[in-house]
């Protein structure tokens, strides 16, 4: 595990949810020491169960809200993973506090904790809408200054700066990843998961929201997983100039709602008519055509392993025979 | 007034300040009404005395972390002129909360009271310092995706992510300027101000953070209010495909410090010795090289009417005759 070898001992913040659940696992298997940590707001304790298995890993139900529980939960900890966010884009405009709170302050009160336990790696997950509606896609880590276009990006963004600035000033190791959108095993909302959900109560229906034609890239958690665990190995926000290393994490190609439609539709043998709400965008701040460039992972020798049609696939398989989390996550 | 013709009322925040107060003349110059709203915690009474003459200027003592004291403070206004900042870059990493606080925090109040009160108009003091250290030089405002070096820098980030998106989902107008430093009539903080403070009690030593090679650019406060006038007269973001225009505001030149000290020396007829700390940089997150480019404000017809010196006389001049400002920021 020469990746984490001189950790022994790792902090997870959202570790119930979609990846925070799934890296918990990964780093259970490296051998580390894991404190996961998670308000169960949004994550599911059932996607704990095969980690609640072993003697190193130890939950502790908290809020990142809680700046004094986040501090002594963290204690001896070498190295924080922050997964905890709201995740949720499309809701922004009607609670314009939540993304501010669960995200930006939350963040602050990450770094603020590991300061106080004087903790010097952080990796965290943001997103590729911090690009906005870019004017370069495929869109690199150096795309132009954009515009934020939701409160989601804008309060990712503001992570960012915040690590960033934190990393300049406290000679913290910062490890920033934008992703696409995620898929696979524990995934619990997005398109697929809403269309599915629709597709269950009546197979001979579907609604799309926009017009169908947005232009999207997903990836597969477990090539997600890969990628962090990859950057890890490499260590190289160590070398940089200011302490913090940014990667797109993103899939090789990108496509439309549409072609995904007809492979989830494939996938479970229905043939529903379609109605689109209309519009260009799925709702205000949506964009429209994402695609990261992921020029600069691949370079450092990453690879991506799944299409986002196996991605897709995959995501159906665990919601078909976990139907459940429909019933928790309505 | 054509600029002003839909507003009867404005407010402004930060409006005892530096540059708050310079334009809160402006804006009664033009014949609206003004309410001003400053906690007084740098802002300055005296900094009012001519526009408190004025019977359309009403002053009110509140905090900008107080939304309920806003919202019902901005009852009746057009347009609002959001100045009210933590201004100090250097001392961030001593008090890490405060940018978080009073900017970020602070702005997202002040746009929620704008949508309780359906203000439609924004205007932002943004800084260059969001470009940290910029690859392109002079910078514009397309320059690459920065990364942020100062939790200053990082909270107006923060301010402008959370503007762009309200003006995105609220149909706001916004107005984000990317300020260097502001130079002349009642500046209170930063080189100058520091410089003439210590030449006061000795003028023959003067210490220098850094190795006073860094290069800056600095704004007179005419020329700033001026363009902030000129842009709102063009009222371009109302045909952006955002909402939200951009302007960088600078000279059309930087200098070094150590030409900045020269001019001061020359002005105040001394020839101190100079002490240099050392480092290419005055504290952790000071950029050694700011210098915006202008072209996209000139190209609408903006003109920097001061040079640099001039800026920097003025300002002397004006610390001359006023030395009281130095009892009251310490």
């Amino acid at each position: 595990m020469y990746m984490y070898s001189n950790m022994k001992k790792v902090f997870v913040t959202g570790a119930a949810g979609f990846i925070g659940s799934n890296l918990v696992e990964r780093l259970l298997f490296h051998g580390l020491d894991v404190v996961g940590f998670d308000n169960l707001s949004t994550g599911q304790e059932r996607f704990l169960d095969a980690s609640e298995k072993s003697p190193k890993f130890v939950f502790i139900e908290g809020d990142v809200l809680n700046k004094d529980a986040l501090i002594s939960a963290m204690m001896g900890c070498d190295a924080v993973f922050h997964l905890a966010a709201n995740a949720d884009v499309r809701f922004g405009l009607n609670n314009t506090s939540r993304d501010l709170e669960q995200n930006t302050i939350a963040t602050h009160n990450v770094l603020e904790a590991m300061n106080a336990n004087n903790i010097k790696l952080l990796v965290f997950s943001s997103t590729g809408s911090v690009y906005g509606e870019s004017t370069i896609i495929p869109t690199p880590e150096n795309a132009p200054f954009p515009i934020q276009t939701s409160l989601y990006a804008a309060s990712k963004l503001a992570c960012e700066g915040l690590i960033q600035a934190y990393c300049e000033g406290f000679g913290i190791e910062g490890y920033i990843f934008r992703f696409v959108s995620i898929v696979g095993e524990r995934y619990t909302h997005g398109h697929i998961f809403d269309f599915y959900k629709q597709l269950i109560n009546n197979p001979s229906k579907l609604t799309v929201l926009g017009d169908g034609t947005q232009q999207k890239s997903y990836l597969y958690v477990g090539d997600c997983i890969n990628a962090i665990d990859h950057v890890l190995s490499m260590r190289t926000a160590r070398s940089s100039k200011h302490n913090v290393a940014i990667y797109n994490l993103g899939a090789d190609t990108y496509i439309r709602v549409n072609d995904s439609i007809k492979t989830i539709c494939n996938t479970l043998g229905v043939n529903p008519i379609i109605t689109y709400t209309g519009g260009s965008k799925g709702w205000i701040g949506d964009n429209p055509f994402i695609f990261l460039d992921t020029t600069k992972i691949k370079n450092i020798g990453w690879k991506c392993e799944h299409t986002i049609e196996q991605g897709i696939v995959k995501t159906l398989n665990w919601l078909q025979n976990n139907l459940w989390i429909y019933d928790k996550r309505t």
